[in-house]
């Protein structure tokens, strides 16, 4: 089959030659299910010690929604909701998943994809010294993404802003990493996995679109604080029966810290395509750190490029405009990029 | 690492060689998500030809309990509960999945694992007969696995009436087809997929337990029945984003007929078993016709049988006697039963 | 006990002398619970009639938060949310009721309180254009309140544009009449029960603030539409025991057209006041046709206005200023409101 | 109109004269709402006085239904179900609104009507010795009724017991009083307010079948327990407007202990018809100590009583024999009681 190339999203490929590879090894292995395996705890245990929290509760998951319909549900009081950007992924993309178990997505303004911390602290305020906050949805939990729907990031200033406010208004903080190894391979992150730990109360570490065939890593770094959470993590039919799938993709992921570089080939290929786009004459709708990229282009060059390569339509943004979304992926090479600039090139001429 | 045999569970393995190596093959293709894809496409057609059914709504999820979960939500209003036998996998191990989407499990007696259809009537009749049923949950839909939980097997006389009372009193039949292949491989089945897809409203072909690596595929033979099912299966997190991961997986198994025949290994194991056990002078629990064993163990023995073979508690007999499971798989070699036979003997003198 | 003049709300009172006298002289009548008794029967067959609809399905229930909760619910499918203004009762003052039974709320922008047919119909239209659309939740019902919670009324015109849009996208219309007696009572409203039955899905008719002691009455035009709502109102645990109660109420709310007129006295007294604002010089925030007065006050005024009236606190206007709100009743008298006028004076000089 | 007498149930009438009195005297009264007034205070500590309690929280609700699915909700964590006797109102009659609120309640046999602390136990012992538990539903709370729906009760020593099992399993101990004045009343009853407040997490003082014109009264004598139990209320959609009504209620019913003495009138007559019954020759089902009585009618004599009085349809007993309930209540007269009796020596003969 001859295929356009696909710049539509992070998560059209398989999975990383490693993980491949030990798929292949382990492939009739017999072993106990649901995650109590060998696999599973050195898997584990890599990432507690990635994480520098030792005693941290790690838990495998499938996909993103999932994991985030689980953790929101865990970590909230059935009278309360989460606060999260209007962008979010739960309040936009999830069908209503954290709705479906009963709680309210509260949303907050989004600055390309982020909450301002002194805009959480300003609607908490509100809140609690409205008279009548108890006839309202009680805020439990703040979600934030990094990096966000729209690639950006947020510093270790702002997630320690975060977290203080969260403290004084007892909220959870939890950090969905469905991207998180573009955020490590970026050059201006400097939110580390031992920082995540140190301030947040959970959060995972995405690996669907960063290089696994599927699956993400739950870490709860303080574990007394959420009881039971392999049975709610069940009661969400999201208990995966052959757990060591998941063992064996995070295993390999965080040996030899391959997570902490896994990224990098697409943040090169995005900074590059980035480059390529003022170089040709193309207006960006803002640029972002990681390995998405936003066009605003010309509704006449759509198609043209469309007849190349797969993209992500983003919004409107005009009459005569569209916004457009390219994102690059773990498995991206110098080809497979030159030959997209060359393409973008053409069309635009 | 030296390993005990396991006969433990029948997820205790990977895939098949042949979803493996279409794995392996397609590994770095890019292809669009959520089942989207034209290998879905593919899966989903030899499915519909397998089932007799050319416009069959099919979908593909990861899990057993997901696929509960979700089709008994879909299937259901909010005011109904679904039937069960009270050993029904959705009315004991599934953490309340069930319950968590709002719906009552209204368990019936279990007879090795099955409803007798006449209880059924009896209580839809009993019921509906009720001045104040309108103060109880409405049952509406008929919830049964295929094989049991007990490894038994429903005869199509038995689904043909419990179609008939679905009928007259408005409820769908739904059936959980976890270890499908082992009842299509068993000498005394007379169900084919073609009359699961007459005779229910919704069933699904299990592959986690029979080949897959993971996955599970939905059977909705009259699609107008369900709107929106994509949507409510995203809703429960239990889309997979690399949808032709499970895509991959179902085109193999329905490739050539494969799902017919994966099962026979395990149940020429079983039955192997099975009348080594008596001719060596075990007591079984009771016999059923596809890949799992009960056993009534001496106590004292378990410990013996501990050291060789990894196997299943399955309950108290009394104060000296345990009821073990063993299971077979679609993957179990001839020397591998010999040995456990051979172990079986040798714990017994 | 000394009290200040209340106008906080419209429900700070007890019920219609006519609604007491009926509960004391039916008290020790011993009648079949849940709604069956004659008296419930009556009441439906009264609302039936004034709604010009013979086989309406009426349901009473016990207050608004729980009436929307569970009407709600019966009109949409698991997969579906509510489409409501973000001021909606709904959406901010019901503790998550809607998203506690599984349910997003989808907010537009108000207008003062009101959704606009054009803005409903964009939105409608981008949602199913959407190519993604079946991963975010599919929007099932339209939620207004007439009037609304800033007073306003729709007109026939604009509810007929709604109705349009609701059957071209296929959405139930649900209109919430918490105050509906406010809207039938004033000068400029042209919505009469008729209209609400011919053009809506179902609506309430509110009692608690408007004359009953509590009590809200459900219409549903056709009942066809919703079946098992009794079972529905059980399971959210808004059946009434002695349903009689409700039935008292309502049976008398339309005795001799009581309902139409009932509200009269509120929006009498409303526009009284409005006038003496205007008069005296204070600055209204707008002016609504119903029984709600939002006055922006100097902060330095409140206190004194405190001592003497209790009135709703609305929102922060600026730096100096407050909105608050003022509600009148249908218990109101001619010597109340020249008090509380004669108040605003004093106050304001 | 002419009525036959009517010992259907226990809700068939209005209010106790104090109640009715006190409603018509405030009626005009304009209160704060949601319960923050004065009368609820009033009401609060009295409730308080009596429970032996000084800090007790105590919250007023409208019907029993609706006060077990708020409070179990507020109770157990979203991975937890609630034990209950088979017979529980929240297993049978409650249309699954525990189950709407996503907890699975787990039923254990029954005992007219009561759970055997032992089978708790053992219960308890064998599930969390289950090496699986964690793929089941964690109880996390047991529910009593106090009298049973079958009209016995426990004694303080079993309610003891309960609590140290459910103190050793972490458990919360809930007991729903629909019917509690009757039990108050009843000779052989021990257990006082004070134990239930000593003995239990939380429990409810049922007043619509007690007296109330409806209301039940929440008590939960460790009140830091339940954090933000009023907002879980609202968004049950179980918060009255105007709470004073509830207020006004209990505040009778606790008035010079009212509520104590309430319901001897109940147990006297229900002593009275028990005695006739076997001085006429019927045969009873069991007799309960409380206010309901149990009665195998031959089905040949059923349309006869029913000419002539109200009563309950209980369960089929064989093919020719029917089990009938009676229930008395706290407006039963001697008149009453003796033109019962005399229909029944009419009705046998």
């Amino acid at each position: 089959m001859d295929r356009k190339m696909n710049f539509a999203s992070d998560y059209t490929k398989g999975a990383h030659p490693n993980i491949i590879n030990r798929l292949n090894e382990t492939n009739m292995l017999a072993t106990v299910g649901y995650g109590a395996d060998e696999i599973c705890e050195s898997a584990r245990n890599r990432i507690r010690k990635a994480c520098g929290v030792e005693n941290a509760e790690v838990e495998f998951l499938v996909g993103g929604t999932q994991t985030n319909a689980v953790m929101i549900d865990a970590l909230l009081q059935s009278y309360q909701g989460v606060i999260a950007a209007e962008t979010g992924h739960i309040e936009v993309h999830e069908a209503g998943a954290i709705e479906a178990s009963g709680h309210k997505v509260i949303t907050l303004p989004q600055h390309l994809g982020k909450l301002l911390p002194e805009e959480v602290e300003k609607y908490l305020e509100d809140f609690f010294s409205d008279a009548n906050y108890e006839h309202m949805v009680i805020p439990g939990a703040v979600y934030i993404s990094q990096p966000t729907e729209y690639g950006t990031l947020y510093s270790e200033a702002e997630l320690q802003s975060l977290r203080n406010i969260c403290d004084k208004y007892d909220l959870a903080l939890y950090v969905d990493g469905a991207r998180l190894a573009y955020a490590l391979a970026a050059d201006e992150n400097d939110v580390s996995l031992q920082a995540l730990a140190r301030l947040t109360d959970a959060f995972y570490i995405g690996g669907t679109k960063c290089g696994a065939m599927f699956g993400e890593a739950v870490v709860v770094p303080n574990s007394a604080k959420l009881k039971h959470l392999f049975t709610t993590i069940k009661q969400h039919g999201a208990l995966l029966a052959k757990g060591r799938l998941l063992g064996i993709q995070f295993d390999e992921l965080f040996k030899d810290d391959l997570y902490m570089k896994i990224g990098e080939p697409a943040v090169v290929a995005a900074n590059k395509i980035r480059q390529a786009l003022d170089e040709i004459g193309y207006r960006q709708y803002f640029t972002a750190p990681t390995n998405q990229i936003f066009i605003i282009m010309e509704n006449s060059l759509l198609d043209k490029l469309a007849k190349e390569v797969e993209y992500g339509f983003w919004e409107k943004y005009d009459e005569s405009h569209t916004v457009i979304r390219l994102a690059t992926d773990w498995g991206n090479t110098k080809d497979e990029v030159d030959a997209l600039i060359a393409v973008l090139k053409a069309v635009h001429n």
